[in-house]
Parts: C-alpha cells; structure tokens; sequence
C-alpha cells in the first residue's frame, strides 16, 4: 500500500488550476492516490522567501500573462479573469480544504477543483460562504459539514497547521508534488513527476 | 528560409548548461540553427527585477540544490561544482561569445558548451584568458581572433548591447529559447519549445 502524492496549491495559483486537471489521473495511472493540501503564497513566496507577488515582477509578470494564455489555448480553455486584477482571497476556500483534508478527505479534491474552474472558467470571486456553499453541496456533503467547513474555526487553525507543515517539506511554490517526500515545483514538472513515480525514481 | 532560434543564457547558470546540452539536436529536428546569446543574470534578475539570486533565496536555494542534483543524476552527470559557493565571474566568458556572435557565430555555440561543460564537469573557474584560450582555439579560432574575442573591447560593447537586446525582448531568466520571438523560459519547457516548433503554435 503506498502512500498518496500531496498536490500542494493555493488556490489563486493559475499554475496550480492546470495541474490540478492532470493530477488525479496522472496519480492513477501509478496506482496512487492524492492528497489536496492548501497553502498560502502570500505566506511562503511574500513572508519567507521576501518576493513580490509574481505578476508585479517586472519582466517576469508580463512572460508569465503571456504564458498563462499560451498554456490555456494549449489546453483548450479560455481565462475569464484579467490576470493583473488583484486576486480574490484565497482565505474562505482555503480553510475549507483544510477542513476538508482533516474531517472528509475524499472531498478536499473536487471541491479545490470546483473553486479553481468558478475562479479561472467563470472569472468568480470564489471567496464567500455564498459561492462556496453551492461548491460543497455539489461534493456531495451535509449541510452540517458544510457550515463546519464554512465556519473560522477550525478551519483558520486547520489552514495555518497546513501552510506550516508545506513549509517544512520545503513547499514553497504552487503547485508542488511531493512523492514520498520528493518534491516537483511547478506545472511544468509533472512529466518529471510522472516518470519518478515510473521508474520509482533516480 | 526560416531563422535561427535564439537561445539565451548565462554561462553560470546550471539550468542553461542542461538547456545547452540539447538545443543544437532539437534546432536540427525542425530545420532551425541555434544563434547563441549571452545574458547576465546580475542585470535582469537582481537589477531590473530586483531578485536575490536563486541560491540565496529561502527555500528556493534548497529546493533549486535539490533539483539540480537530481536532473545531473537523470542526464548521468556529475557535478563538480559547489553549488552554495560563489560562482565565477561570467563576464570574460561572456564578453567573448558576444564577440563571436558579432565575429564568428559558428563558433558561439561550441565555446558555450565548452565553457559551461569546464564550469560544472570539472569544478574550472573558466573566468580568466588562460583558461579560455584554449576553448576559444579548440573551436578553431586563429589567434588573433582569440585575442580579440578576449580584449575588454569591442566584447565589453557587445555584451551591454545583447543584454539589453534580451531585456528589451522580454529576457530575464536563463536559458530562455525565442522562437520567432516567442519566448520559453526554463529548462523544462525545451519539451513545449519543440512543441512549438513540430506544430508551428497554438
């Protein structure tokens, strides 16, 4: 019985939404399973590492627009959000995974899925209980769960025991697969992760 | 007649050595040449974007030393280098392929490879004209073009000039491949570089 693969994202990661597609079924393919784990770029990429936001880089921000679009038409799907708005807070939607990773795993996924797709698909704020609450419905739970998933606490605790445990595996980018332990930084390496889980590594 | 594609660089950059290792092949797979470009990180990174450098970024150092190591490991490589320890100056090495692109483009490509090959294959500081003579005459060069390639000018002139032509092309990360003008930026998009190149884009 080997252990899932941790898929670590914030869920503003547009990077995160396009592997977020792959990752189930990418982990099938080796016989896994996946484990969604929230966490924060404000915290790890603004905080520790002391980075501005990606998109107010200079240089970078502008290859990085083009490359979303590049990668969505790749992809066959069209961005509803202007990439240099200010992004919706993570916040709501994050807790809630958390809460989801702690007391209904099986549900962290579709629900980081649904908020992702509402966020880049339809260009939705996906950060109050009103667009959340229809979210976690259609994962198939109770309104009790829901309205746990949806409350501060414990998600707030939850969240910030998520975003510490991301950055002692050295998570600090979204997305980030880690492989019993081995992490792959970025949408881009998932071919690489995907030959790991393959070839059990080198 | 379709022009070359560019591939941009900083010769103490390990992501490029890996990139440079397989650009000329994959030129040559849809009938392109290779112009080589030297950038310097020192100018687009830490100036313009304001960065520190990979090494010294928390949590990135670690994870960049990691994944370093690892992609050597896959390519059957072994790197003599300290990673942590300061790099060499580009700048001779650099100022040279700048004038080789001006003088003797042939010839770019193959002092690069040597070059970077000596940096991180045999631990050399390749930062000094003893240790780039015989690069530069190994790649044919007769010697009064090695003395010019080495002379502080023109290649000084022609190192400032291609960094900003890179800048002004939207380059700050090293290797950076333009197709057209197209941009990819990183080692692991050589993959959907060729992409680029099988299809004509998306």
């Amino acid at each position: 019985m080997t252990a899932p693969i941790e898929f670590w994202f914030d869920v503003i990661s547009p990077y995160a939404w396009f592997a977020a597609r792959r990752i189930e079924a990418l982990a099938a393919r080796h016989g896994r399973t996946v484990r969604w784990r929230p966490m924060l770029l404000g915290v790890s990429v603004m905080k520790v590492m002391g980075l501005r936001p990606l998109m107010d880089t200079p240089l970078k921000g502008d290859y990085v627009a083009r490359d979303l679009q590049r990668t969505a038409r790749r992809e066959g799907l069209v961005l509803q959000r202007d990439l240099r708005a200010a992004p919706m807070s993570p916040l709501p939607a994050a807790r809630a995974i958390a809460w989801l990773d702690a007391q209904a795993r099986a549900q962290a996924g579709p629900v980081a899925r649904a908020v992702m797709d509402g966020y880049w698909l339809e260009g939705a704020a996906m950060d109050d209980a009103a667009r959340l609450r229809p979210v976690l419905a259609g994962a198939g739970l109770a309104p009790a769960q829901i309205e746990a998933a949806l409350a501060p606490e414990p998600g707030s605790a939850l969240l910030r025991e998520s975003v510490a445990a991301g950055l002692a595996a050295g998570v600090f980018g979204s997305p980030t697969v880690l492989i019993d332990g081995e992490p792959f930084w970025g949408h881009d390496r998932l071919d690489e992760a995907e030959r790991w889980l393959a070839t059990g590594g080198w």
